[in-house]
């Protein structure tokens, strides 16, 4: 891991040492940054290998590719990273960055990638998180590639594909009635217990957990932030003019404008920064309201409800930094209603082929909005992420499209077989 | 299109040209075959340039990365091809080609990729197909985005997934109370009426419905035979020992063994071919059958029953090619049950962090089937297929595992919350 300085505290720069596990800072329990030593890098970290290393035969293209400005661990990896950005088929300036091609069919798979790889090296053999439920499932499948016991926590109700996964995975799944912000608290509650009885020498220290949870630990946000390295090379290096950004915890946006910092750093990208824009669902929408309300922090979000389970997330640990990047930038923080988000699933379906899960639809939503209000043009070249795939959210768009399961019983027609229309 | 040199049918050797649409040869029915000048060809398509294109900036990594080889119209892409190859975590020579990262989550993309490309090209505005359920997913998408109706028909008991996915694109779908062979009878029989009607002028020749299915049109092969491609380009231009793969019609091996026929007449490899494994599931088994007897074609497999959707094809169209490759490749056509099968699919989640489809199970069944038999070993390079994201069988592995949908009414727990243990 030489390739790494220290982990640097966002809020108050206390640095602390990569080479033992490390989840938030000792001091002020802020989120740890990984930082690297960039002049030196920028002598031997050149753009140019990136694409040949990403064309290497024998290597799976992906977020390794970026190996330059990653801990030099060997990988977990099942291929996650390197999506593909399509070409919208009615918005000239629009690309959408398709995060359902990424192993357990989300861009989550990115962040656990890196952590559990850390993981791995570290040698730690329980690894414990809350989840909106894609989390859950990335990291179950990780941690059963690597070796390591999962504990996941994620609300009762979340899609039954994220349950699935879990337990396919083989992981200790607990379900929640509850929000994540409740799992969060139970994890932190048992690990404490945990550190008790270890102290106490009733249970061996290595089966204490380890807390991976959204900017508790250091290496999500790495894995995360390759969205932002892969942005830029798949636009020739440049920026672009706009990133809309679905946000629960926020962690994509945070990597993503690390990225750019770190580019910029390396001299692999110049120019203006885009404006991040940040959208959330109305029925939870703790930044988009923080925002609008000028303030600097989020408060928790009561009563938090959306079938974009994603963003059912009533307050994200590092909440400021998601507010100062999109204020820094110019952007904006943008929620919208439910409805919204359901029939934009159904206009990206039957106009651009592409089956959106409901976060990834709150940024399409978001983008008629502002091109409606003329603070976008179709024209601006606008990278726009659909997080996860549609396909993991089957139930909740057949809910909101009232489309029933059961098939309809089937009738004689003129020509040949019994058919049933649809 | 100047670099297909004409259509060849694969029965009678019979020439059309790639001018206009085609179906089937005109004389007997075969299947027919792209065809291009690879003397002309091997003085300009270097294999590699193929790296050099998939890594160019601004572009999406992909099959279209083989566009010397591949007809010269403007692809509709979604972004599919140039999956991952992953190494398996227990078998050293085991590498898995994961289709699950393809639009739509299946290798099914691929074809429609090209044959809605090529249907594009040629101004056609009705696609149909019959579907086991996923190529219906991808037709449906790739029609969507080229804006073309697409007609499916596809029996009522495929995963509700592959029911969305078809109605979320739009597409004018049907459900049969039957088999895929039902489905095609019915699309067959709709097309002869529809020529008729046109014929008589009573209804416009363009709205006729083209037919796209299995082994029907040439097109769909040119986009599967990329995987041949790709798996010898991710070996370093190296053959395999064998390639596993899961046989419904049996498009991508014929494909595969096209790729490799190709690749050798330019140039970019050469060595002994891999051994061909096709792989079945007991409960519609007609390959199989027909392999084990030692006949050239097979016949329709009564009472086809499996929980793995995309086997259930009692009839390939094109069996004898198969039949031929597997013989002449000195491979096998297995059959497995569905309790292998869904156990397999367990085995993969647990130890390797993949949530396989059951069709892919059924190569990861058989693959253990021929380590116990002693006809591959763990350091074989076998290259499998996962052809799909176990995410879209969620419903069939849960009811395969016993898994009920119904979350466990919660109970106290001492550390804080309410919480339902599973």
């Amino acid at each position: 891991m030489s390739r790494i300085a220290f982990l640097e505290c966002a809020v108050c720069g206390n640095r602390v040492s990569a080479e033992e596990p490390q989840t938030v800072c000792p001091v002020d329990a802020g989120s740890l940054m990984v930082r690297y030593d960039l002049e030196a890098l920028k002598q031997t970290a050149k753009r140019e290998n990136v694409a040949a290393l990403g064309a290497t035969p024998g290597r799976s293209v992906g977020m390794w590719r970026y190996a330059d400005v990653m801990p030099d661990v060997d990988p977990v990896t099942l291929g996650e990273g390197f999506t593909p950005m399509l070409q919208s088929q009615r918005y000239d300036g629009l690309v959408v960055k398709e995060e359902a091609a990424n192993p357990t069919g989300t861009f989550k798979a990115r962040g656990m990638a890196a952590a559990v790889s850390m993981a791995k090296h570290y040698g730690l053999k329980h690894l414990a998180a809350p989840s909106a439920g894609n989390a859950a499932g990335a990291l179950a499948a990780y941690a059963a590639a690597a070796g390591i016991t999962a504990h996941i926590f994620m609300p009762k109700d979340v899609p039954f594909a994220n349950i699935l996964e879990a337990k396919a995975y083989g992981a200790d799944l607990t379900l929640v009635d509850g929000l994540i912000s409740d799992c969060g608290r139970m994890v932190a509650e048992r690990i404490a217990e945990q550190k008790k009885l270890a102290a106490a020498g009733e249970m061996p220290a290595n089966e204490v957990w380890f807390e991976v949870s959204t900017m508790k630990e250091p290496f999500r946000v790495e894995g995360k932030k390759t969205m932002g390295y892969e942005l830029v090379e798949q636009l020739g290096w440049k920026y672009p003019d706009a990133v809309m950004y679905p946000t629960g915890g926020g962690v994509g946006l945070i990597g993503m404008w690390k990225a750019f910092e770190e580019m910029e750093a390396l001299g692999w990208v110049s120019g203006k920064r885009p404006k991040m824009y940040s959208l959330q669902a109305a029925g939870c929408a703790p930044l988009a309201k923080a925002f609008g309300e000028g303030k600097t922090r989020s408060e928790f979000f009561a009563g938090a409800e959306t079938m974009a389970s994603g963003l059912r997330v009533p307050k994200p640990y590092a909440d400021w930094m998601v507010l100062e990047i999109v204020r820094e930038s110019g952007g904006e923080v943008i929620a919208v209603d439910d409805k919204a988000i359901f029939d934009s699933v159904g206009d990206w379906g039957r106009n651009e082929g592409l089956l959106l899960c409901p976060e990834g639809a709150a940024a399409t939503a978001s983008y008629d909005k502002l091109l409606a209000e003329g603070k976008l043009t179709a024209s601006d070249r606008v990278v726009l992420f659909n997080t996860g795939a549609g396909l993991k959210y089957v139930d909740t768009i057949a809910e909101a499209w009232g489309i029933r399961r059961e098939v309809v019983l089937p009738k004689a027609l003129p020509v040949g077989g019994i058919i049933t229309p649809v």
